[in-house]
């Protein structure tokens, strides 16, 4: 690796002429140019080191560069690096193969797409067909990406300059430390948001509503782990109006929590999972549904309409093969699991003891969030300004952090050492403390 | 190349197991395995070959497995698989320029997206925010994607299981082999499609209407070269309300028509540009919009509210790179024009002298189509268990066909070359004979 530091302002440069970014206004741009990486580092042209603990948009799961994935993705260039998908190809078998490996008991199929929205886009169209009903039922604390249906399925603000598609409801998922129910345990959140959902579904119709559509962790509206008994009871109330359950995995899927799958962690089987993100950790574009038998079977006579040209791209499943046979000959999520468990969780509670501002800390293996607050009492969100210059502070440390909102989103690659999680945890110490 | 037949067995048992395929009744798939590929050649793991006259869904224009491209992508996995898109990364910038070179001028930015599906969603996002108006008025027979706003554009069957969203309004385009319009000539069919089109805008509301979006050539509605005048009529009449033009260049740009995009062959400019397959050649699953500055501008302040976690992926982008300079160094673009004109053009048209199937000719470069008819005078489509007969025959002669509804799209890759163009209408005429 040799360093060209001209090469970083030309890569600003033609960024700034050439290339139009997602969620922004263009003209508040100020990129941090990344030309390399390995593991939980990346830097740019110059040599710039940090460390990744965002794992970009919390994707990159087997961290940056795994030499298998690398390995996998070259051989499968060399030999065929796409086909369409009406043709069968064996690393596309594979690749499904191992992802329904995975999966629990009854999901044998996958549906391959491109990314995590349109695999929540075949997701409600397979609810939808499934059921003969219409309506999506999610929360508002939640994103489910940026086509027509995911973006309307999507709680958060980036539905409302969205919003062409009709068929979509919004309910308020548990969250205890910010309850919309007047809950004062967390075994009352649940038990609330789950009688506010029955009572949205008898009140919108039951008989109109095909699917209920749940990240099982809501990860950028703030890592909000449900709480004792939550996704249990929504699988109930799904079971009683015949409603399919769709839990989201994108992000939470594929090692992210330290389990295979998030709802591994609870008494949950889905009807429908979607994922993408650490599937492949992003090496290449792709997601997907795995569908349960009793849905992939009515379409052994019925025409599925939907399909896409870049279904079950082999550059993608070679990418899928390299990423989850390498965490599984590696432990990777055992080891996301095991920095949760032994250093994450205790350390960012270590953090919030010290720190007043840090209001709650929630999560579990390499999916965690610290709630930063102006006031411990009335729970104020920290001004913006603030969490930019915390920001800052982190950046000019060398830690690429992931801010959003008024939280701090502490998610490292699942391959994360030892030493990076005390130097990161160093990294917010002092940057919290310059806060003070 | 060394070819191992228990493969091909272990491939479908895998495909049929695990892969939920695009478009299809599951029960009813028998997939053409297929292990490899070069230039207009694949071949499945026994050694079986096909010369492929389809270029897959029509995406792999430079040919399979060139190796420039195979090169880019090698050389990028090593650097730099993945990195999220809010980073300044310099094969996007490159990338990005790249491709405005080839726009007109007034198109300096590029959002990138997966695929032509959420290509389009964003353009018709565009289109909307730019207006504040909200329907898109796109043509029966179309195809646009399959996500939610896409799937509601696209005009053909598959909108109709996936009508999901409000605010799209659709028109029949011209089509002179099966006029809507009563028309007598090309130049009437295009005059009465746009008086139509004009009549549909006011009856709807112009104030209502944010964009048209058209194929520049529709082609999976069968290559319907547009008649004189028809495409700069659209853009007068948009003018004249205000309304945006996208046009769809995902099947017909980046060398298709023997022009780096259709429209460079037709008096009109578009404001915004659709593209995905050819740019790349599909061999990583990438699309995106080229955005004129008059939009791109409103954007610099304004926060543009779409995005997905690989906009503008480095994988992706170093393809476009590796594709785009091998096909300006090698002439691939002009071999598309020249296969076109001295030889597709004349031979197409003798087959159709000699076979009274045929009833119809259209399309230039490698983007052509043959529509077959059971009766030259009524013009009724050949049923479709001779087409099916037919796709066989020419399967079996080991030909990959294109074959659409009562159609033979003849569309191989750019790089085709003469002996392949022989050797394939030799197995169309032998095919078309056997029908006899
Ligand atoms: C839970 C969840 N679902 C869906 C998506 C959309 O995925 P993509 O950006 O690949 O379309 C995201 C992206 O952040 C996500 O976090
Ligand atoms: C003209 C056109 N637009 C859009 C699309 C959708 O592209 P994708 O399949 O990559 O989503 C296609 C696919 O065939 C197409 O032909």
């Amino acid at each position: 690796m040799t360093f060209d530091n001209s090469l970083d302002a030309r890569t600003l440069a033609l960024d700034s002429a050439h290339v139009f970014h997602s969620w922004s206004a263009q003209g508040a741009l100020s990129p941090l140019v990344i030309a390399g990486g390995l593991g939980s580092r990346v830097w740019d042209h110059a040599g710039t080191t940090y460390l990744d603990f965002s794992s970009q948009l919390v994707n990159v799961n087997i961290g940056h560069q795994h030499p298998a994935v690398v390995a996998a993705i070259t051989e499968q260039a060399g030999l065929l690096s796409t086909i369409g998908p009406a043709t069968a190809n064996l690393t596309r078998g594979e690749a499904a193969r191992r992802i329904v490996e995975h999966a629990p008991d009854g999901f044998e199929k996958v549906f391959f797409t491109n990314g995590g929205a349109d695999a929540n886009e075949n997701a409600i169209r397979l609810a939808r067909l499934h059921t003969g009903r219409d309506k999506i039922v999610s929360t508002y604390r939640s994103y489910h990406g940026n086509t027509g249906a995911a973006i309307v399925s999507t709680g958060d603000w980036r539905r409302i300059p969205n919003e062409y598609a009709r068929g979509h409801v919004h309910v308020f998922g548990p969250y205890f430390y910010r309850s919309e129910f007047w809950a004062t345990t967390p075994e009352q959140e649940s038990e609330r948001a789950l009688h506010h959902l029955e009572r949205v579904i008898q009140a919108e119709g039951p008989g109109s509503i095909a699917g209920v559509l749940l990240e099982t962790i809501p990860g950028t509206a703030g890592v909000l782990v449900p709480p004792p008994g939550y996704l249990a009871g929504v699988r109930a109330i799904c079971d009683t109006y015949g409603i399919v359950l769709i839990l989201d995995e994108v992000m939470a899927g594929f090692g992210r929590t330290g389990r295979w799958f998030a709802f591994d962690g609870y008494d949950v089987t889905p009807d429908l999972i979607t994922f993408a993100k650490g599937v492949n950790s992003g090496y290449v574009p792709v997601g997907g549904v795995i569908i349960s038998d009793a849905i992939a079977k009515q379409f052994d006579d019925q025409v599925f309409p939907g399909g896409l040209t870049y279904s079950g791209h082999p550059l993608a499943a070679a990418s899928i093969v390299g990423a989850l046979d390498a965490m599984a000959a590696e432990g990777v999520v055992d080891n996301a699991a095991r920095i949760g468990r032994d250093l994450l969780a205790p350390a960012l509670t270590e953090l919030a003891e010290k720190h007043a501002v840090i209001g709650d800390v929630r999560g579990e293996g390499v999916f965690w969030a610290l709630e930063l607050v102006a006031d411990a009492e009335t729970r104020e969100p920290l001004p913006a300004a603030q969490m930019a210059a915390l920001k800052k502070t982190m950046l000019q440390a060398g830690l690429l952090p992931f801010v959003q909102d008024n939280r701090i989103h502490v998610v490292p690659p699942c391959v994360v050492t030892d030493d990076e999680v005390a130097e990161a945890i160093d990294i917010y110490d002092r940057a919290l403390s310059s806060l003070d």
